[in-house]
């Protein structure tokens, strides 16, 4: 997605440690018009997909997810971090590592949410290392349905969570990946080449 | 709104401890769908506020506020629960109580993404003792930002929440209003009076 090469040129930073700031249009402000346009480009990518379902996990996911699911118009289902006094029931669970918040964590998400036989589409803001879409791929397993896709928005492609995800033979798109940052650039695969926008 | 009484009948249910339970369209899982027309039904509400961007806070407030945001075109901010990596600078804090998780906790919103003279709608989904409200009033006045109304998807009018931010004066909308539940029934607040549905 161009447009979204173009953003995170424009509005992204690049922090000490590989991480990539977009504060201002997907992680803690978010511009709508541009997110309407995400869920677009997704239906656009999964509209042969058969997906009945979204995954996502709370919660930079939710609105990425959200958007893609009002233009797909499915329901979204997003994965809990903490036990809330409003879950009820059992939930199915994995264990992921986030390198964001650099602590481990079980994402929850209640067995009635996910029925057996469901086609799932896993959506996340970022995927670096795949530990997140792997435990939501987990999840969906345990419930007996199928990953008919996964989207990520920013993909790290220096990182293997995106060739693991691929080599496995889960179709994954990415709106961006990035090959290669540093401070000063940030080199986008596209079709097969890198190119320096 | 009409149709949202109609959906917390159908789908809600009431836990013990006065927890009320709307994961299949709301919490957990989100209707996609009806999330637009509550959208809609904000941006209906607040056309005349003046709002410059729309404050929230994590997890399951961004649904909503997305819904709005999309529907008026305005900006989305999400207070966070936690310090992230990727988040950078001073920021703005206060303390909450949240009641469902039974923990207090600091929320916090990058000083960089509320600067000063913005017209804030606050939105959440859940408004009972309004202390998430309350945080996310007192950051909006900590950034010299000014609050144009608050909104709660469902509001538990028998708790003091609602009449405390309508007393201090606060333009609030709540899309439903109950006044009383039971494990059996709920009890609506419409126009002024009560009934069952």
């Amino acid at each position: 997605m161009k447009k979204m090469e173009e953003k995170i040129l424009s509005e992204a930073t690049v922090l000490p440690g590989g991480v990539l700031k977009v504060g201002s249009f997907l992680n803690q402000q978010i511009d709508t018009v541009f997110l309407k346009e995400i869920g677009a480009e997704i239906a656009r990518l999964f509209e042969d997909s058969g997906a009945t379902k979204i995954l996502t996990v709370e919660a930079s996911g939710i609105a990425v997810a959200v958007a893609a699911g009002m233009a797909m118009e499915l329901p979204v289902v997003f994965a809990k971090k903490n036990m809330t006094s409003n879950m009820t029931g059992d939930v199915y669970s994995a264990g992921i590592y986030s390198f964001t918040h650099r602590v481990e964590k079980d994402i929850m998400v209640s067995k009635e949410y996910l029925p057996e036989g469901e086609k799932i589409l896993i959506v996340d803001d970022f995927l670096a290392h795949g530990s997140a879409l792997t435990g939501l791929i987990d999840i969906v397993k345990q419930a007996k349905c199928e990953v008919v896709g996964c989207c990520a928005v920013i993909e790290k492609g220096f990182q293997n969570g995106g060739a693991n995800l691929r080599n496995r033979g889960y179709r994954l798109e990415s709106l961006a990946i990035i090959d290669e940052m540093t401070d000063v650039s940030i080199i986008f695969r596209e079709d097969g080449f890198t190119s320096l926008i």
